[in-house]
This record gives structure tokens, sequence and C-alpha cells, in this order.
């Protein structure tokens, strides 16, 4: 087991709550009086979850973005964050408001309070965002739910956040899109609210689709087989096999990834496609494959490191 | 100005929501339903707010007694918290969890999520906690509603922590007692629900007695004398001016500082005491008296770093 999956087993022990949802799903969902709140907290690190060249603006929007991701694959509505913040020099911190001040504005979510400490020269920033929001109506879906036979489908398009990053690091030329896909995410909160009542399990795709994928599978306990030709890919993905596995791996698309009945009567949405990518099946195994039949596993499905 | 109040002055445009209350109270308290939440995020660094020696079951612990501590500052009962972990070794992971396990159980309070990150080897560790709580039915106090002439209070005794910390650093030699103030803070949760509705004005004394006074007299508008021999010492510390003032300003007692009318019917707790230290007042500023009047206020009054 590696490190974060031995801590937590371990933790889990301290989380028997129902609301916890066992610490598998991307939340936690607490009953408080008559109203059900969706509660996450998502932290993001230099140089691991962003690039220390990134703009600080942009380092705000995706520490929000990511969290409110969390609540959109709950179908829950954003009601405040509270922000932990290391501070740096006076610029980056102004910069960093900026950029919150933005997002916020954007999603119409105040910012209640947090905390900040003296941030450690010459160390990477470390910044935590909790977010709270309000359950739909109908329960916010749990990543356990899918039903065999269900169809696997994803929203949006997939990829374009890795080519954002090799963008950023130089590794490569691409389109403004992409870059913007890597250090601006759009959460999926409106597709979030209208799908939930229409599924039955649901979560974002931050890891990669792939590994993300299987793990719906594996908490819902049943099998999943996902056509690589199906993926709906980002402008610039490389059309071929080893391109369209390079982007269901590359993570960071924050789409949403939801099972739901193949007779299930679905929202659509104007500019946002949403695309059948795979089926959940009896057989447990996470199986992939394209128009030539099965195709081998990558070693890597996508992060491990969680968030 | 600071550079973490040019920064907080930056955030406070974008906590326009009353729930944020403006961010100068110890937490920000949501409605949500017909409920009242109270929602804290505090973090705590390694070097700062713990030291590195410090066994990891005591670290956990103390980071969720900071954030109880302000929850029983506004009169709530906890319901859950997340953790920010930033991983480091198995050993000090696991010791870290069976400190969690120590307060959760101990309070009663799940862990409901959080997220976990890759720790970066050889920079001081990083730790953040939101936790949530139901407020009083009669309504979170907050630190802004001190009124003249209302008496100033606090529970418990002053200064044990400041000496566990010199304890800890080899300082000096001191009873277990303080040691155990330092490294396992004790938040006052039961007087902080059962005090509520006979207050005023409330926050928790976590930088230092002196200087969280001056901030509730600050807030709340109006002047403060506070009287250095009526502080409630704890075991160990000098007794006499210099004593008191260190006592006063050594900070992490993670006692109640409240505001109450003269007249108030205060209850009493067995074991806890509750004692008058000072008076509010129309003319602003903040000042100390003893026996033989007039005391020069000390340069430093408490930690300025927030907590």
């Amino acid at each position: 087991m590696s490190r974060e999956s031995i801590f937590i087993a371990a933790l889990r022990g301290l989380a028997r709550d129902p609301a916890a949802r066992d610490l598998i799903d991307d939340a936690a969902v607490l009953t408080v009086g008559g109203t059900a709140l969706v509660l996450t907290h998502d932290m993001i690190v230099e140089g691991v979850h962003y690039l220390p060249a990134d703009p600080p603006e942009d380092v705000a929007w995706k520490l929000v973005a990511v969290n409110l991701s969390d609540l959109a694959a709950k179908g829950a509505r954003p009601i405040g964050v509270l922000l932990g913040y290391a501070l740096g020099e006076d610029e980056w911190n102004l910069r960093f408001v900026a950029g919150l001040r933005d997002i916020l504005a954007h999603y119409d979510v105040p910012l209640l309070g947090g905390d900040t400490v003296a941030g450690q020269m010459g160390t990477p920033r470390m910044l935590g965002l909790t977010a709270i929001g309000e359950a739909p109506a109908g329960g916010a879906p749990s990543r356990t739910g899918a039903q065999i036979d269900d169809i696997c489908y994803v929203t949006g398009a997939i990829g374009a956040a890795g080519i954002g990053l090799a963008v950023a690091l130089g590794e490569r030329s691409g389109p403004a899109s992409a870059l913007a896909a890597y250090r601006r995410p759009v959460p999926r909160l409106a597709e979030g609210r209208v799908l939930a009542p229409h599924i039955n399990a649901m979560m974002d795709v931050s890891d990669g689709l792939l590994i993300d994928a299987m793990r719906m599978a594996q908490a819902s306990g049943i099998g999943l087989t996902i056509d690589l030709d199906a993926v709906p890919l980002a402008p610039a993905c490389p059309d071929d096999q080893a391109g369209r596995i390079a982007a269901a791996s590359a993570g960071d698309d924050y789409e949403l990834l939801f099972a739901a009945p193949v007779d299930a009567m679905l929202p659509s949405f104007g500019d946002v496609a949403i695309t059948a990518i795979g089926r959940f099946q009896a057989e447990e195994g996470f199986v992939l494959i394209d128009r030539d039949g099965p195709v081998e596993l990558p070693t890597r499905l996508g992060y491990e490191h969680g968030a």
C-alpha cells in the first residue's frame, strides 16, 4: 500500500459517521436541520497541482475551481468557502486575491473565513480551501451507486489540461484554450445540479479519466469497460491510441463522470456535450477496448496523489 | 501594515456576506435552513504553532483543539471536522491518527473528510482543519458585542502553555501540567455553550490574553482597562508584575474571554473558575493597571500571526 493508502485506511476508523461516506466520495454530506450540506476540503501544492511560474490569479482560480468541482459532482449549489493560506510576498498575495475575487464573483460564492499563516521562504507553497454547498433536493449522488448495465458518461472533452500542462512546461506548443484548461478549470456546477436527479453515481475527473472511472467502478463493487474510441477528445489531442490514452490519463479535466441507466432521460446542455464512453458490468475488473478489440491497460491510469 | 493585515484587508472585500462577520470574528456563522452553523478553519505550522519534536499524537490533538476552541467561543456544539494533511513518514502519520482518534472520541466529533497531499521533505509541516458546529439556540456571540461598562472575564487560568513552551524548549523546568497545557490544550466547549446566552461578546484566548482582550475592545469600538493583579495565574507562573505580563502575553491558553453586564447572572462551573479581570469603557484605548496604578503597556502583547 502507498503511504497515502495506509494513512487513509487508518483515518477511516475515525470516519464512521454516515456523513463521511467512508472517505471514498468526493465530499461529505451532512444533514443539519432539514438541509443536506455538502462539504469538501482540497489542497493544492506548488510543483504538484500547479507550476511555480503560474500566475497567482490562476492559482487562486484553480484552488477554488477544484473544490467547486467536488460540489458539482454532488449536484450541490455552493454557499461559501473558507481559505487556508500561507502568506508569500505582498504582490503574490494581492494578485492571488484578485483571482479569488474573479472566481468567487463568477460563481456568486462568498468568502466566509479561514486562516493565514506565515509562508516558509524557499519551500513550495501549500494552499487549502473548504467549500460548503447545499445538496440537491433529491439528495447528493455518491460515487458508489453505479449499477450493472449502467452507461458511463462524461461531460465536455478530455485532455485539454494535459496539453496545457505540457505547454506551460515549454514541452510543446498548443492552443490558448489548453493552457486555460490547465490553469482555469471550469467546474460543471450547473450541469451537476441538473444531472443529479437522473443518475446513479457521479464524481469529477481530477486525476485522470481512466483512474477515476476505475475508482467509480471499484467503489460501486462492479466492473467497467471503457471504449477508448468514444472518449471525447479536446482539440489538439492526437487522435490515435497513444494520444487517447494520454488524454484519458492526464488528469485535471474537472469534467463530470457519471453512471446512468440505459433508458435514463438525460438532460442536454447547449455547449457542453454528454458522451457515453462505456458500460458497467457484473464481472469485476476495469477493461479498455477500442475498435480493434481489447487494449492493454497502461501502467499509469492517472495521478495517484488524490486531488 | 503587516503582510497579513494587507492581505486580510484585501480579502475583506470578498467577504461581504454577513456570515463572514467581516473576517474579524473567530468563526463564520452561516444560516442554512433553520440552523445556524459555525465554521472555522485554522492551520498549525511546525516551528510556529508546535515544535518539531512534539509527539505527533499531541500535534493532532492541538490541531483539533485550536479549532474546537473557536467553536467554543461561539457557544457552538461541534458536529464534524475536515482534515487537510501533508503526508510524512508512516510512523508519524499513524501516531498522528492515534492522537486524532483521542480528541475526536473525547469530544464525540466525527471526521467527515478532507484531503491529503505529499509532504515536502525537509520543509516544515503544515496542517489544516475545518471544524463545523451548530450555533446555540439564541445565536452565536460575536467578539464585537462588548458594551461600555461590561465586565471583562476569563475562564480558567492563564500562562500555563507559555511555561509549557519554555519547558519543551528546555529553557526551564516546570510541572507536567504546563507541558500538557502547551501540547494538549482543552477547548472550553461545555463552558462556551452555557455562557453564550449570558454574555455580550466572546472569543478564545489564543495569541495572548492582552492582545486578544485589546482586539475584543477594538472590534467592539470601545476601550478596556485590564487589572493585571486580577489575571488568574496558572501554577508556576511567577507572581510579580513581569511574571503576570509574561503569562498574559504568552498565548496558547485557549481559555474563553468574554464581556458581560455588571449585573449578569453568570453560571458557575465546578472546576473552571470565571474571573473578572477588567472593565470596558467609553474612552477608546487599552489600559493596563495593577494595585500601584497604571502599568506601561509591554511592546509585545502576544502573537501577531493569528491562530
